[in-house]
C-alpha cells in the first residue's frame, strides 16, 4: 500500500464531503488536521473526534507537515487557495480534491503548482441533500462510484495512492476516466439530471399537488432540494458539455411526445421496452 | 362503519394491486373471492392465504355473492368485463376500481352500467416496479396517497364507503377529486415523470455509463423500468393532459437551458431556490 497510515492527512473545507472523508480515513488511524472557514465546524469535529486537530485560520505548520492534502472546496475558491498558500506545501506533497467538474480546473491548477508537488484530481461521485460536518457520514460511499482524472503530467505512483484513498473510503466502485471523458459523464449523469429534477419543481404552480404526490415524483424530484451557491459555479464550468446533453434529453422525450401525439402506440412500447432493459444494469449490487 | 366485515369481497384481477388489497383487507377479516386469469396466481394466493377462494372462470355464484368487487384490470378490459358480466352483480353492489386514469372510463361505465349496483372510482397512487400476485404487500399503501374520483351519479354513502377502503388499506391520505381534476393532477405527477425516466433511460446510447452513476440517476429512472402494456394505455386515455404538462416541462427545462447559455447565475439561483423551497413540502411525514 503506497497511502501508509503514518501520513499526515489535511482536509481543506470540513464540510459535508471533507467530513465523511475524515470520518473514513480516521479508521484506520491516520493523523487528520483541517482547514476551514467556520469555528463551529472545528469545534464540532473535534468533539465529535473526526479530526485531531483544526483552525480557521492558514496554520503554515500545519499546512508544511501535511504528505496528503485534501481539497474539499467550490472550484473558484479551489484555485485561489492554492495560488496563494502553495508556498507552504511540503516537498512531495500529494493534493487531491472532490469537485465536482474537472476540465475548467485540473489543467489551471497543475499550470501554476509548484514541480515538486503533484496535484491528482478525482471525484466523489456521492452526497446527500443536506451539508455541513454535523452531516457527514461515510454511509455516502457505500454503493458509490469514486472517479480518478488524471492528466499527462500525473505519475503512477500518485494515481494508485489516489485509487487507494478511494478504496480506504468504501467506494464500491474505482474507476479511471480523462477530465474530458468525466466531464462529459458527469453533465449527462449528475448534472443533466439536477436540472430535470429542479425544472420539474418549478413548472408547476398548483398548489397542494404533494397530498396527491406518488412515489415516482418524490423519487424524481429528491435532488431538486439544491444547493445553489455550488451547483450554479458546476454547471456553469461544465456549460458545453450540460447543454449539449440537456439538448438530447429535450429532444428525446419531445420525440416521445409526438408519438403520443400521433397514437404511436408500438413506438411508445418500443422506447419503454428498450428503457427496462437499460435500466436494470443500473440497479445496485447488494 | 359503512363497510362492515360480514360483506363479501370480490376481486377481479390478482395481480399486484389487486393481491395487495386482498392482503390488506383480509386483515380485517372480510371473506375474500378472486377471479383473475392466471390459475398459477390462484394456486399462490389461497397458498398463502391471501384470498378466500378463486378461480381463473366467470364464476357466476361467486359474482353473485359480491357485496364489493374491486377491479384491478387494465382499462380496455375493465369495461368489457363490466359489459359482459354485469348480468350477475347483485342488486346494491359496490364496484370500485385502481385504475390510473378516470374521464375516459368512468362514464363509459356509469353509462351502461345497471341502475341497481353503482360504480364509485378510485386510484390508489402506489405501485413497484415489478408486478405480480408474488410481488403483493400492504407496504406500498404506507405514506401513500388514495384519490377517489365521484361523479354527480355517485351517492354519498359510496363515497363514504370507498373512501373507507382506502383508510382500512392504510393510505397516507384519503381524497376526493373530480375524474377531470385526477386526469390533470396525474397526467403531471405521475405520467410526465414517467415519460421522463423513459427518455431519460434512451437517449444516451454510451455504455458503461452505470460504472459511473450516482443516487440521482438512480432516482430519477428507476420508474424507467415500466410495463409498457400498461402504460402506453394509460398514456393514451389521459392524452390532451399528458401532452399538456409534457410540454410546460419541456418549456421550463428549455427556459433553463438558455439561462444556462447566457451565463445567468441569478436566474438559475433563482430557480434552484424556488425548487429547494417548493420541494420541502413533498417530505413524507414520518
Amino acid at each position: 500500500m503506497i497511502v501508509d497510515i503514518n501520513k499526515n492527512i489535511l482536509i481543506v473545507g470540513l464540510g459535508l464531503m471533507g467530513g465523511s472523508y475524515a470520518k473514513g480515513l480516521k479508521r484506520y488511524g491516520f493523523h487528520i488536521s483541517a482547514i476551514t472557514k467556520d469555528q463551529s465546524s472545528i469545534d464540532y469535529a473535534i468533539k465529535e473526534e473526526i479530526i485531531d486537530e483544526g483552525t480557521i485560520s492558514i496554520d503554515k505548520e500545519m499546512i508544511r507537515k501535511a504528505d496528503i492534502i485534501i481539497f474539499a472546496l467550490y472550484p473558484h475558491i479551489l484555485i485561489e487557495w492554492i495560488k496563494e498558500n502553495q508556498k507552504y506545501f511540503k516537498t512531495g506533497a500529494l493534493i487531491t480534491d472532490v469537485t465536482g467538474v474537472k476540465t475548467s480546473i485540473i489543467y489551471d491548477i497543475q499550470n501554476i503548482l509548484r514541480d515538486d508537488v503533484e496535484y491528482i484530481a478525482a471525484h466523489p461521485m456521492a452526497g446527500r441533500e443536506v451539508y455541513g460536518v454535523e452531516n457527514s457520514t461515510t454511509k455516502i460511499f457505500n454503493n458509490a462510484n469514486y472517479i480518478v482524472t488524471p492528466t499527462k503530467k500525473n505519475t503512477k505512483d500518485a494515481i494508485v495512492s489516489c485509487m487507494e484513498i478511494g478504496q480506504l473510503l468504501g467506494f464500491e466502485n474505482v474507476s479511471i476516466l480523462t477530465p474530458e471523458e468525466h466531464d462529459d459523464m458527469v453533465g449527462f449523469v449528475s448534472q443533466l439530471t439536477h436540472c430535470i429534477a429542479i425544472s420539474l419543481m418549478t413548472c408547476n404552480e398548483s398548489e397542494h399537488i404533494e397530498k396527491y404526490t406518488g412515489d415516482s415524483f418524490r423519487d424524481l424530484t429528491r435532488i431538486a432540494r439544491i444547493n445553489d451557491e455550488m451547483w450554479s459555479e458546476l454547471f456553469l464550468l461544465n456549460k458545453n458539455s450540460l447543454i449539449k446533453n440537456i439538448d438530447i434529453f429535450l429532444n428525446e422525450l419531445q420525440n416521445f411526445r409526438n408519438m403520443l401525439y400521433n397514437n404511436d402506440v408500438d413506438g411508445m412500447r418500443e422506447k419503454m421496452k428498450k428503457s427496462t432493459i437499460r435500466r436494470a444494469l443500473f440497479d445496485k449490487k447488494d
